[in-house]
């Protein structure tokens, strides 16, 4: 769900397809998420295990309630047309950053969730004598590690960016709807790439040229 | 070390120390990181537990291998003075993204080396009973978390970001030494600020002012 808007294949998408998309991953990893932790809560009662005493646990919830509010807010805020573009753009860094930072939050409980597994699992052998289980596990756990980083890096690189719909800025006078006007602003680095494509477009702007690359772009 | 760049009462002081603050922390944090390394090879070995069995210590291994390899490329590229200026360009996102995800994966590494410490010496009142010691300890990796988010929020804003030495670019002609012409391209995000810094810096440069007000800034 973090990456759908870098996926340059579906920059000639609509925005609020894309959009719809994101919401869409992230509302099914939502329920995914309620119906795990029903489970375990469950599981734990029935084997007379106590509830939430691990910072597995404290850690897991805190992001998943974190997760359920970035996911109402997401809902409310950008999908919602209802919402200024002010108010958009002064909350779309917040959104990308804490979204990240989740997705990093949920990588980091599982590890600890997969460490706690191995412990009370591997009795005999145990864990600590590294048997072929544990092995497998632990390499497990570091896919689940460089997972986390590659998807970070895709969301982090200012080219994977989706490019913001210039025609829809150019031809559209002040006032026009939300969406599309509003700046896809998230994590980026300040390249020359960057600079370069800002200062075209500027002067493009500011010669008031229609860009004609830019129109196999859609404007909503 | 990670935010040195980013407070900005430091913006007047000059890159180079800067740079030695950033490596020097770095570089002491490297020493502690081996010296509890030894450490832990070492009571491991006289408790007769073995070593490099655990997700903890894998993952944990792989962020200090990588730590090192960052410190060491850093050293050479971004210190000393012979790496060419496209070389630092190209190197730099790279650096700053390999520094916040080896900070991030240090974190979960260390939440993991909880959850063992709480499960292993916990036996008599067990972990499961939260007992105060359990609490206390899962609020210390609570903190440990929120340390870790503010942390690379701090890293990730752009306009926490220290200013790139533009009267130092604009007076020196081509071919000036590589430190300050390199560009400090870090984790930002693509805002308006930004965009209207850079239009600035641009016209600036096109009518070959002075910059009067970077005149504070130190060229070196």
């Amino acid at each position: 769900a973090i990456i759908v808007y870098r996926l340059p294949w579906t920059w000639k998408c609509s925005k609020l397809l894309m959009k719809f998309i994101h919401a869409g991953l992230n509302t099914i990893a939502m329920i995914l998420a309620i119906v795990s932790m029903v489970a375990v809560f469950e599981f734990h009662n029935a084997s007379n295990i106590p509830n939430m005493y691990s910072l597995h646990s404290w850690i897991g919830l805190t992001a998943v309630i974190f997760y359920s509010l970035q996911l109402f807010l997401g809902f409310a805020v950008f999908l919602l047309p209802f919402a200024p573009v002010p108010l958009r753009e002064a909350l779309m860094p917040i959104h990308v950053y804490s979204g990240l930072t989740i997705f990093a939050t949920v990588i980091a409980t599982a590890l600890m969730g997969i460490t706690e597994k191995l412990i009370f699992s591997l009795k005999n052998p145990a864990y600590s004598t590294s048997p072929p289980e544990a092995t497998f596990v632990n390499c497990l756990g570091l896919l689940l590690v460089i997972f986390g980083v590659l998807i970070l890096w895709m969301a982090s690189r200012p080219h994977w960016k989706r490019p913001p719909e210039e025609n829809a800025k150019l031809l559209r006078p002040i006032g026009g709807t939300p969406e599309g006007t509003e700046e896809e602003s998230t994590v980026t680095d300040g390249s020359n790439t960057d600079k370069s494509d800002l200062r075209i477009n500027s002067e493009a702007a500011r010669k008031n040229l229609k860009l004609d690359e830019a129109g196999q772009r859609s404007t909503m």
